[in-house]
């Protein structure tokens, strides 16, 4: 096994992209008037109308053991050229609900199953000033009797994906770490322990 | 003035683009094979290596007179089709620092004026599956010795957006009464909220 690296970079016509496609719109402003906006889109997106699903996985000791800890995925990817640390997430497929999509990606990617669905959020947009892209994120809760332990994986040929284990309240220190060995976080799961960090600043604000 | 909307949406070639290019790279995997991936790229990306900023206004009052309080945007997105809520942010110029852009964007889109950066957040990807955007998160303050007040907005023309402020403990209270008015939020915002609650849901499953 060696680094995952990219090699070259080509420009790419819309007649010749499987994967994502170029599209212009255009709109009328609220005074009426015409304007041009250009984006891009995924055409595999399903008729549920929903792109993918990121998994927030609650990680819970029946008997107080652990911390609540959630679980994150490192892996390359070729647009940025790094490894990206994220949530596990994945691509609806047709006929797929958002939580079928979920269990079935957190099983995959990390091989946690998860007990129950405790929170599926509204649709959300990913970048809506450059793509179409939409997303749901799906909480699910994964209780341990007693310890807890790391599964193994069951991840499909060419997928190359390291799971680990983060106490919710460290995401923020291990976020660091990260970034010093030449990772990048994903946006949605930065701004996710940012919230939970400005919780605990506020509540240390309070008289 | 009246509502925006999407008239049309068509087919756009790579050569026709200004605002997003389509790029196909080939990278090494971990076995060494060779392999090609599709993304949307922005060709405005100025020297300093990043897209754009979102811009985290931490409103506050020094006499302790309202809750620590953000603001959220909202705004028609061309391409999702609906209003959408979001950080404030922007692009970020040729020459320009995050720190510079998010001081200038915060000014222009709600009339708040940063007495000081907080905190740069390191570089973040926006969808690194599908495309190479990234972003760093900006916190400001905004500080008021008494009362709460909302300026004017600097809007370009041709902008059209509504600035709101928010208790930052209520975001995710708020973001349901949108999405029954049919507005989509932000993934972004939305993880960060749903970090804000999950800090609270911890710390009342303490015991």
């Amino acid at each position: 096994m060696s680094e995952s690296k990219v090699l070259s970079v080509e420009d790419l016509h819309t007649s010749d992209a499987k994967w994502v496609k170029l599209k212009k719109t255009t709109w009328r402003d609220p005074d009426g008037k015409q304007r041009p906006w250009e984006f891009a889109t995924r055409p595999t997106r399903a008729s549920g109308g929903v792109d993918a699903v990121a998994i927030l996985a609650i990680l819970r000791s029946e008997s107080g053991a652990f911390a609540p800890s959630t679980i994150i995925i490192e892996q390359f990817r070729p647009p940025v050229d790094r490894y990206v640390v994220e949530l596990p997430a994945g691509l609806i497929g047709e006929g797929e609900s958002a939580e079928e999509t979920a269990i079935r990606e957190l099983e995959e990617e990390t091989g946690f199953k998860a007990s129950n669905i405790i929170r599926t959020s509204p649709l959300l947009v990913c970048d809506p000033g450059m793509t179409n892209a939409n997303m749901k994120l799906v909480t699910v809760d994964v209780p341990f009797p007693e310890r807890l332990e790391m599964p193994a994986q069951k991840l499909e040929p060419g997928e190359y994906i390291t799971a680990r284990i983060v106490e919710i309240s460290k995401l923020s220190a291990v976020f660091k770490e990260y970034e010093k060995k030449g990772f990048v976080i994903d946006a949605r799961l930065s701004h996710f322990a940012s919230g939970f960090e400005m919780a605990e600043t506020l509540r240390q604000m309070q008289p």
